[in-house]
């Protein structure tokens, strides 16, 4: 389906084309970028209100910076469809977040407009700052460092860390705080309630204008003396100038807040802030999913709402004709509420991801015991950790690659403390069209040299329940791993009774004699499937699935590696320090002389795509075993053959 | 040495003795613990000028409070030494620090009254608030939970995220900020700043009673009406209920500042807060190092002074008699200025430690061009990855187990992107006497697993040298680790000229035909010294430098793995994951059937004390490299004998 741009869009290849037209017609070129946006997402998925909600932003930033040369980064790039329109991308647009097409964030081999790669989110600042710095340095005193960052980016650590400097450094940053009160779920904490106050108080921008021009006016008689007049004077300078708002009291000069949907108000207001040097921030009111009111509506579903029609607003889903697995994330989110049914000192944490973890569905039930943190990863983890020293079992639920961010706290403050924190890691393995940056390839690699931590991964959704019903029993009462794919399982029926697994067992799934496959986690279902090829070309391999990275089933594996001498382990993790690594540090403790092959996540960064798309690539999916396990048994084969 | 506490401290075995006194003699407890602090520290070393700044609050808290019921978490628990005596362990306080003593942080399994493990810092907030949350679930609502925090960890991320979520939490959670304008170097940022405006603007907290008293004394004439009163009324209240200060900002209720030296006036507002539920600040002032003149005067040297004369304050230094080698980071703080000099891309980064990276040097001398940005890993990381995208070669300089803290940022924002900015991370491996928090044992491991990255450890200053040239230079414009221990190295002479390191080199230091022992780093040092002993016994160990985790020098493998079946590998970082896997990884990968052990820190948690007690621990100091390579050889022993 070929999609039109409108007649002011389609002459807009680069922002230079953009500056040529006057503002009167920047109205329309919002109107049709927001069309173009619609029309595309809807046709080809992506995520979609963040942009909607920043195209008067988008079209004002491009329209009064000299971009690439004025520089532009984008907090959690996902709101930069619009900018990636009007940078060169028009055309490619439709190839957003497909294999080998766009990506779906701004990406630094893609143009020099995307000048810093934006995933996770709160980085913009420092990206920005840094920047700053250098053109100073390099005495480039006329050029501009933009940063633009939702309220909800705002409340991660590194956004104020990146504030805390920015405030006294000697730098053109324009920080752009676009409060449209979400997250991909509604925003929490108190600087959001801050921010709702500033924005919905109508006195509070004109009350410092106010106070001083009252205080011109302020008469002197006999009760109401000279001194009092200049002791009240005193005071209120004392109020105003030190009070300040909290953005100032960072020492950062603050304007807005403004409408961020009126584009005359946006580019005259950033034409003036242009000209002014230094640190400083625009604080901008808009609404995510602006101009598609269903969007507006129900912000949190049309975040990245899949394919739709854009007239009727109808979200497509698959159409369903036999039972479906359920998603990992749902095994989760049920599973949880039947444990703290029987368990009261469940707790259960998100930062940020309620709806994505599906820990929403306990916040609702039991929202004494669920809550989310906001974007802040490290926080939650910490605050997990306490809770633990209180002897509860909290799980805190977190995106493998966000996971990253709390990494050190999982360190200090859970597994040298050996406290029965539960981490449940959503998203782990190559997640598919986010990409690079949302990848949880390296968990494994990264929790795994840790000690006192227990890992794990199921391989369907009866493994994810029994191994979260095992994390929180009493006599696990450790660090304890269990990470999980994005995506759909392989079992419509998944509520089976709970069954205890002891850490560090696996499991023999069938008996072989040529050649073991060693899976962790859901890859061993592409493994099952390998196995049914290569007993059909008359091989026999034996398939374990392993369950434990750590500890290891060190019975099996001596089973295994007395039995076999030729092993591969697969795994939705980076091979480098990976599972594959453990079995083969196992075998080099124990002086086994087997011929390993790892097949995992390889030591590249593997780009977006469909999941099946990317395991291909990286040759773990069924192919690629079977390909591998032929490869190792060639002489076999030819014997056999 | 016996050192005795003074009369009523010595009285003092836990708080309930502290509680029996009356306030009046608290004084005299302040004094008597501010004597045995310096008694004990002059002659048995430790953290000092924290620890003395906070004897008052110390003793405030405990008096007021009804620890350990009531909870508190000492931030970067170095400040906690007062808490440790007066909680149990005032006769074993002077093993703190040594090896099988006290540990020189607070620590769950030494006493019941530490409630949680501080060592990193900013954590106090995360974790009070987590028992906080638990104990309101549990009904436990007479409960107070404090975290004492300074004003340089409260620059961190996750004590924003903290403070973020306890403005809003239903929880009773008491910040005691503890201001003395001090991490171990003079605090930095927009905050700093802000709470020296708060601190000594003498109107800022009477300022708003102020106003509100002369409020009510407005007169009402024929040229000041009714309605201009009232207007001008409606407009302050806007000021001063909105503006509020940057913590009430946050909601969270803001008590002080009050000097925190002044034992009455802390435990009166103590007990004042203590009836007050929900979340709450207190703001004190302080002087680190306060009652130690000279601490006082240069806080930054006595952090940490080592053993001193407490009457003369000479600080004691081993007796020199020949040339002494430097420490590692005065060659990284001296080389990175030579480099400077010649390349003016170069800049330095460091997160809040000037003095113990040696960047201060470079500070010094080009204050444009290196920049302390406090306690703020995640933003040193994305703030020098901006810098790289604009052909900065950043030196970044992060002690290893602090880099931890910005591990997703060395992922997400340099590595994915492959940015050439420079790690330097300091106190790598084993770091002696600050024990598990500050060990870098991981970072090996944690960095390993991450595509277009170079990971090196020199073996020795010159190496060092010739590792940070090489990172500079244009053809290796890739992310770049080099770890290097605390402490010393080895050459007296090491200003070397600058040698040229190719990424993924080793270098063969001696040849040998038995067995080829492989290190990493500082702990080539040991296998040189290991291979003395081995010659004297009759053994030809071989021995390689590798200098390169990644790329690991394949060339140099293949030779080695061809003419041996007997390798050691030896590193200061987790052998999980680590090096020697690396080492094995190749190994598999290639076919080789060698027999391999590997060396370095053990999957447990090493305790504190000196680094050579703990490498003796974990068996990879000289004799045990020997031992283990005499029992690998066994057979050729008992043969050659």
């Amino acid at each position: 389906m070929n999609i039109k741009a409108g007649q002011l869009l389609s002459q807009i290849e680069y922002p230079a084309d953009l500056r040529k037209l006057n503002k009167e017609q920047l109205h329309q070129v919002c109107e049709e970028l927001r069309q173009y946006i619609i029309d595309v997402v809807s046709v080809h998925g992506g995520h979609f209100a963040a942009s909607l909600g920043v195209v008067e932003l988008t079209v004002a930033l491009h329209y009064v910076f000299n971009t690439p040369y004025d520089q532009l980064v984008w907090d959690v790039g996902h709101q930069a469809y619009g900018h990636k329109i009007l940078t060169g991308r028009r055309e490619a647009f439709p190839t957003n977040r497909k294999y080998k097409g766009l990506s779906g964030f701004p990406k630094r081999d893609e143009s020099r407009y995307d000048t810093f790669g934006v995933g996770h989110s709160s980085t913009s600042i420092s990206a920005a700052l840094g920047m700053a710095m250098a053109s100073h340095y390099k005495g480039e005193f006329d050029r501009q460092h933009i940063a633009v960052i939702g309220d909800g980016a705002m409340t991660a650590g590194m956004a104020f860390e990146a504030l805390n400097h920015a405030g006294v450094a000697n730098a053109n940053v324009l920080i752009i705080l676009n409060d449209n009160c979400m997250s991909i779920d509604p925003n929490v904490g108190a600087l959001k309630e801050y921010l709702t106050d500033i924005t919905t108080s109508p006195t509070y921008n004109k009350v410092r204008d106010d106070v001083w021009n009252l205080l011109g006016k302020l008469p002197v008689g006999k009760k109401f003396t000279r001194d009092m007049a200049s002791k009240l004077e005193a005071s209120l300078k004392g109020v105003v100038s030190k009070s300040s708002n909290l953005f100032e009291a960072l020492k950062m000069r603050y304007f807005g807040p403004i409408d961020g949907h009126n584009i005359t108000k946006l580019t005259d207001t950033l034409q003036d802030l242009k000209d002014i040097p230094g640190p400083k921030l625009l604080h901008i009111v808009t609404t995510k999913g602006k101009g598609y009111a269903l969007a507006e509506k129900d912000q949190t579903t049309w975040h990245a709402p899949g394919l739709f029609d854009k007239i009727t607003g109808e979200i497509f889903k698959k159409p369903v004709t036999t039972p479906q697995p359920p998603k990992y994330q749902d095994v989760f989110g049920h599973t949880i509420i039947e444990l703290a049914e029987q368990n009261d000192k469940i707790i259960g944490i998100t930062p940020a991801m309620p709806s994505g973890s599906s820990l929403k569905f306990m916040m609702e039930k039991m929202p004494q015991r669920a809550f989310d943190v906001g974007i802040c990863e490290q926080h939650a983890v910490t605050l997990s950790a306490g809770m633990a020293t209180q002897g509860m079992r909290v799980f805190c639920t977190i995106y493998s690659s966000f996971f990253q961010r709390a990494f050190d706290q999982a360190v200090h403050d859970v597994a040298i403390q050996k406290l029965p924190v539960i981490f449940c890691l959503d998203r782990a393995g190559l997640v598919g069209e986010d990409g690079p940056t949302h990848h949880g390839a390296y968990d494994i690699a990264y929790m795994r040299s840790i000690p006192n931590v227990i890992i794990s991964a199921p391989m369907n959704e009866e493994e994810l329940r029994n191994l979260m019903y095992s994390a929180q029993l009493p006599e696990n009462d450790m660090p304890y791993v269990i990470r999980y794919p994005r995506g759909q399982g392989v079992m419509p029926e998944w509520r089976m009774p709970f069954k205890a697994i002891k850490p560090g067992t696996g499991r023999k799934i069938r008996d072989g004699k040529d050649i073991a496959i060693l899976s962790l986690g859901h890859t061993g279902n592409f493994v099952t499937e390998a196995c049914k090829e290569l007993i059909s070309d008359g091989l026999q391999p034996a398939h374990y699935d392993m369950r434990f990275v750590k500890p290891l089933d060190e019975a099996l594996l001596h089973e295994i590696f007395q039995s076999f001498d030729k092993v591969i382990t697969v795994e939705d993790g980076a091979i480098r320090g990976g599972f594959g690594s453990a079995v083969i540090e196992f075998m080099a403790d124990n002086n086994y002389k087997a011929t390993v092959t790892r097949l995992g996540i390889p030591d590249k960064i593997v780009e977006h795509g469909k999941p099946e798309e990317l395991y291909r690539e990286c040759g773990y999916d069924a192919a690629g075993i079977a390909r591998t396990t032929r490869e190792m048994l060639k002489e076999k084969i030819t014997v056999t053959i």
